[in-house]
């Protein structure tokens, strides 16, 4: 068992969570609802705008069938969904609390406090924000330890990825609790012991968006042309092999170290807007061994086998291996 | 029939190219044996290595079975793999040339120019570079105007991608010849019309790559978590779907406009090292004009669709769906 169970921070045990309140019921919230209500939980869900238990029904319907592709939970049902008139209303029996409204960092500011003010002592509560660090949002909050970040991907019910971690004031039963319960609810969690602005995938996302955006702006290339430079390159890879794994390759026998002693004066080449890191020794063992680790005991051998099996599985998953010859 | 077809510029029409000759064979210049093997074409193949030919032969044979799982042209054998002693031989009888020496912009001019001094007259020539402008690497060839760039994403045997692009000297001629000769060979041509350092596909995994980098660096990420982060999240969506359309979908039913209304402002946060262009009124009408044209006769509800079988789909096919509950 693991010890977050007796965690005094939490009212229950993040495996006997059953009602959800969901904060805002836009894209990402009304996601987090959908994704929840096929994992048998009941949810209950707020959201000031006046369409938004329509739009978020809808959102439920349209997801449902993916959803039950994928396997529901016994007895999940979007009938466990209820519609709650009031902030207070919608947290008041939950054992746990996600918040996905706009993302503003004053309207972040002052609904934390709100939420912390009305759930019962020791809920945790997670902020859907795709980059405000925790201790920024935290600030008007009295009760502020279980204020967590649990940051997913769009959509939520589909993209196993989240980000945990925690603000200054954040306990850090509540980082473990929250890991925790995102582990049972289905998420792949990436736990991160301490604040970055953006996160991990959204940093790494950000950087190729805004070279997109300068490509574009600058009448290099077209919005077409860069969604099929990834989706038709290296997005084919990334589907199962993170950037660092994929490069290690490209280093054939000689791995991630051959690769940056071969490509790593190309870091000085302007090949995107970004400056590089100095690559000393430091950073370059970092990588190697960070990869080393990564592979396991996995050979290199091993390794393009297991790549090559995963762009096969995935043009064929995609529709784009057919007849014999294309 | 292509007017590319009565080319004067290459002794042969793209569909009537019958022998390749690859120069270096490494794991790119090894990975463009194994597939053109597969789709049936002859291959010379010439490097200066002692144990190049060795390890060329264990490349191709590993390559293999997953080249016969994707389907192999009539009459594709590993067999009609010839090695050449001399870049001279290699290149004698060649219909069509594909250079991956390794990254080294001395070594790529004085190649290229003993290349096009070997080679047919009217034969393109085409190099694997990751990065170099053909204008710097064509300037000691005498006849460089069947120069291109063929830019391969690794391995070339399954990843389709390949970014077409001429120099300063290059006929046009021979860049509507090479696109023409990769997509009847199987790939998927992005033809470029102005040089970019890097091309597309790389200034933006380049620039995800700095900016892993750097998290490495400072002790922000591991190696691990940064791979994790791609694929269990963005990167389930980038196998199938670009980052423009994706994001569009973030948008919610107001697509790309109403998101970059709402995220533009996280342009300006410090979510990644790389600087954001200005988003003004002609960057933002591009990029929504942009998404409007991928998205085609597509409508919201359309593309969410789309995405989620396509996210369900990979999943599946990369072995991460399994039981009713994960």
């Amino acid at each position: 068992m693991p010890d977050t169970t007796s965690d005094p921070c939490a009212p229950c045990a993040p495996e006997d969570v059953r009602r959800i309140a969901c904060i805002g019921a836009g894209v990402i919230g009304g996601g987090w609802v959908a994704h929840f209500l096929a994992r048998g939980y009941d949810v209950t869900a707020w959201d000031p705008a006046d369409d938004a238990g329509e739009k978020l029904r809808r959102l439920v319907s349209a997801a449902w069938p993916a959803l039950e592709q994928i396997g529901l939970a016994d007895d999940a049902s979007p009938d466990r969904l209820t519609l709650s008139p009031t902030l207070a209303e919608a947290v008041a029996d939950a054992d746990f609390v996600q918040e996905s409204a706009p993302e503003n960092l004053e309207l972040k500011r002052s609904l934390l406090a709100e939420l912390a003010a009305a759930t019962r002592p020791g809920v945790v509560i997670a902020s859907s924000t795709s980059g405000y660090p925790m201790t920024e949002m935290q600030t008007a909050a009295e009760d502020a330890g279980r204020l967590v970040v649990g940051h997913p991907f769009n959509p939520p019910y589909l993209i196993p990825l989240v980000e945990v971690v925690g603000g200054e004031r954040t306990d850090r039963a509540a980082v473990a609790w929250a890991s925790r319960f995102y582990d049972l609810a289905g998420k792949s969690v990436i736990t991160m012991d301490r604040e970055l602005p953006g996160f991990i995938a959204n940093r790494l996302q950000e950087a190729l968006w805004r070279e997109a955006l300068h490509m574009v702006a600058n009448g290099e290339a077209s919005v077409e042309d860069i969604d099929a430079s990834i989706t038709e390159g290296p997005g084919l890879r990334w589907a199962f092999m993170g950037p660092c794994l994929t490069f290690a390759l490209a280093g054939g026998e000689g791995g991630m170290a051959h690769m940056l002693d071969h490509f790593g004066p190309s870091l000085k080449s302007p090949w995107t807007r970004l400056a590089a890191p100095e690559l000393d020794r430091e950073l370059r063992d970092a990588m190697v061994d960070g990869c080393a680790e990564a592979a396991g005991g996995r050979t290199y051998a091993d390794l393009v086998a297991e790549r090559d099996q995963g762009v096969i599985d995935v043009l064929r998953a995609t529709g784009r291996l057919g007849s014999t010859r294309r």
